[in-house]
């Protein structure tokens, strides 16, 4: 079973990518199915086969603020998983239902060690991708600031 | 010349440290001087060795957003230069006269792929910073998004 392109894989060798395939296995899940919430230990990062999942932040209530729909096989996330302290940093709900491939964080994280190289390309990927988020959301937050601005001013 | 402790240094050996210090130089700046701009190409890594810098996210015209200030020595700013795009992802201006550690970005990328141990440590505890970076600048988005919605019900 080939891994479908995930940015975190950017620059694996094809043998490296043959040995993240061992440790990689297949789960379904049904439309609206939460996989994990905010805040939970991360112990498994997740690649999407097929389907849809949405990445939300809870407010309060009912209330979520969406942060992003992956749709595109090979859409990763749940990456935190990789980072201390290995919690989930928002909740993610099936927004179909989806094939998702689930590497356990404890097996990543031995490959990782075991091949240096391999642990070194993953984590400049996750930083690369990290910083790319923080722009995106700072940029969220410059939208909020000048709608209040306006809105002060009306 | 030892360098101040920066979180992006956690976890080097004395000897790792050393080879650091060999590419390490010093600047002074006066307080209200710009070091750098957002988006601008990001050459050089700061660590505050005395003073204060302000972080900031500039919204238009004069209008800024701090985002940070740095007063203790060993804060370090412009890390983006180490991950591609390689561009700083905000601005940096002294609060106060201060005097600067700099780092080349060439010479520390050198370093790095010289030293692969090193250069893998510095980039994980550059993504575990920017994780929780992130993870603030979901928090305030939040407390924007509630404010917003109180405004809406009042």
């Amino acid at each position: 079973m080939p891994l479908p392109l995930c940015y975190i894989f950017n620059g694996l060798s094809d043998s490296q990518l043959d040995r993240l395939t061992t440790i990689t296995g297949e789960t379904r899940i049904q439309k609206g199915e939460w996989l994990y919430h905010e805040g939970q230990e991360a112990k498994d990062l997740y690649v999407l086969k097929e389907g849809a999942v949405e990445l939300v932040m809870k407010v309060e209530g009912d209330l979520e603020i969406p942060i992003a729909i992956l749709r595109e096989p090979g859409g990763c996330f749940g990456a935190s998983a990789l980072i201390p302290p290995h919690a989930y940093s928002l909740s993610a709900r099936s927004a179909r239902d989806s094939t998702l491939l689930v590497i356990k964080r404890i097996d990543l994280q031995k490959l990782m060690s075991d091949d240096r190289e391999l642990g070194c390309t993953i984590i400049s990927n996750l930083a690369q991708h990290l910083l790319s988020r923080l722009k995106e959301t700072r940029e969220e937050l410059k939208i909020h600031f000048k709608t209040l601005l306006k809105s002060m001013h009306s």
